[in-house]
């Protein structure tokens, strides 16, 4: 891991973070997004997070000043998971069929064994089967590939997961593409992307944190249709999707990234903005139009004495400043975390509809 | 073939405009591009388009003020098919193979005929070999397939391309997936475009007229990373990609399209600006920043009595006040049009290199 040091909104925005690994529920974002590292402008006040504000309703009305509304993650990924729960089991009462979620471990990274465990978790908390197959460190890539074909086969499996990072000798792309498109709940491989990107077609999945944020924008009643959005960070996994979902459902969307000039000012236009960069406190209060909604994938751990850990999380968004200026913001961590882990159930639970013709 | 209304710049935006088919060399883009309708409100001077002053250099520097740059797209295409009939040639003396394209017409349609036969020409000037097949208007779905497949298999043909539109009792996207990925020079594939999309990741083929539009950027020296790039327009064939494609070489890029509300406010800021919307004379100065460089995908035409056929043929620019205003700028005529038969051979090239390894 690498050693970390302070940010808040009053130092200088470039922090160096754990290197998380992708995959697992709240903190898979650091690795997800892209390495941008931007020269911000914005000095002054301090970015202590305020402790967010408990809150109860999944509605939002949109403000122009004050306080933002927090947008509940936890609350809104239980409710769905409560949604596929009730799916699941009317699934099975109905034609016998229980979805499967399928995880593949290569190697004994600890924190990839925790990910799977909570993976493992949830699958079971929704009544999702879930399958594991432990493969040793220096397996060779037919192994690995093996297993990924006895998955493709496997009938009672609607979805198939590689647990990331792979060992350095396996060739990460190969296995991936060899996930049958049908149960690639990541909805990683291109020809979803493609199909993403293109009008008048369908992707079989929408990779899952993307797939959180517009769920938290509609769950909150947000209108993205004709809105302004800016999305900063254009990784494979999150910023890239999230600005193709954007643009599908009517907004007129920006990419920024590390060789945009001017990111503030874009920035400063938009009225939803989801940053998926990996920066602690990168946006300021001074980035944000008064009334904008923020969606904040970033989850950048920064050191805190007083924090039993000796770290406490933060998105990319200078909260205290943002929530200030935003109508409505999600919280880090709480926000789009919680989210990851309900789209993978619910692209699993997609799947073995889709497989099974169960409407 | 629907009516047209004359539209300079003073009128309205708004034009009744041909029917034309995509995929021919000049006038595809018609239908290319998406069905927009803005609200502009730019108003005043005439937009009558000013004749192009000749030009010979192929480079371009970037002026603030003044007259643009004409961005030749005439003479650059030719320079590239004579750069693509030296490599031909060049394939045949070492490894006796001749790149072929492949094109599958189906029906009578008189536009159909002409761009295919266009097509044959082009081939023939740099020594790409063309087939073709005719297939009767009510022939059924699978006698096309059948075509489909022949050349998928064939050997001497290395790029496939199906004439549109398709008589309605066939569905389109059947037949069109059908084409191998290897040779679907078109690049509309949604593998290829996934590909396009995805950071790491390389497409097979680039869509020929956003293919063009970047093509001409680069052979007029004109520098796009860290540019803010604005593309009106999201179609499949042309905005999509050409967003992506920009968006691959770091401009800061932002899709315009008709749901978004200010247009005029957002093309402004841009630096590079591709337009590929149908839409005679839509963009007025007054939405161009000074010194952007402006490619105008659209091909319009405008009633015009003077002219022998009645018509005369516009971008999406108005010309005249854009070509003040901006530092380059394409004609219509003569400008993205040219490009999309020149990209479709380089394609075929490319392909034909490919499936031989021939460097």
């Amino acid at each position: 891991m690498a050693s970390m040091m302070f940010t808040d909104c009053s130092s200088s925005t470039t922090s160096r973070l754990f290197h998380l690994n992708r995959r697992n529920g709240t903190s898979l974002l650091r690795q997800c997004v892209g390495q941008l590292r931007f020269q911000t402008t914005a000095s002054g006040r301090g970015c202590i997070r305020s402790s967010s504000s408990p809150i109860s309703a999944i509605s939002a009305d949109t403000k122009s000043e004050g306080v933002a509304t927090v947008i509940d993650g936890k609350a809104v990924a239980k409710k769905i998971r409560d949604e596929i729960t009730v799916e699941v089991s009317r699934m099975k009462e109905s034609i016998g069929v229980v979805p499967g979620l399928a995880v593949i471990l290569v190697g004994d990274r600890k924190d990839s064994a925790t990910y799977v465990r909570n993976k493992k978790k949830a699958c079971d908390s929704v009544g999702i089967k879930s399958f594991e197959v432990c493969v040793a460190e220096d397996s060779s890539e037919e192994e690995v590939l093996r297993s990924v074909s006895g998955f493709n086969d496997d009938p009672s499996v609607h979805g198939i997961l590689v647990q990331l990072p792979l060992p350095s000798h396996m060739d990460e792309q190969n296995i991936l593409n060899a996930v049958s498109i049908e149960k690639d709940v990541d909805g990683f491989h291109p020809l979803n992307i493609g199909r993403l990107a293109m009008r008048g077609r369908e992707p079989l999945f929408v990779p899952c944190t993307p797939k959180g944020c517009i769920e938290l924008l509609h769950r909150y009643n947000i209108g993205i249709k004709g809105k302004r959005a800016v999305v900063i960070g254009r990784s494979n996994i999150v910023g890239m999707p999230a600005a193709l979902l954007l643009q599908r459902e009517d907004a007129t969307v920006t990419i920024i990234h590390s060789r945009t000039k001017n990111p503030e000012e874009i920035t400063r236009e938009a009225d939803i903005i989801i940053s998926a960069v990996g920066q602690a406190n990168m946006v300021r209060g001074s980035w944000i139009k008064p009334g904008a909604v923020i969606i904040d994938v970033g989850i950048n751990p920064v050191e805190d004495s007083s924090a039993a850990r000796g770290y406490r999380l933060v998105g990319d968004i200078c909260y205290e400043e943002a929530s200030k200026v935003a109508s409505a913001i999600t919280p880090v961590p709480g926000g789009v975390g919680p989210m990851t882990i309900a789209m993978l159930l619910s692209n699993t639970l997609k799947s073995a509809k889709r497989i099974h013709n169960f409407q």
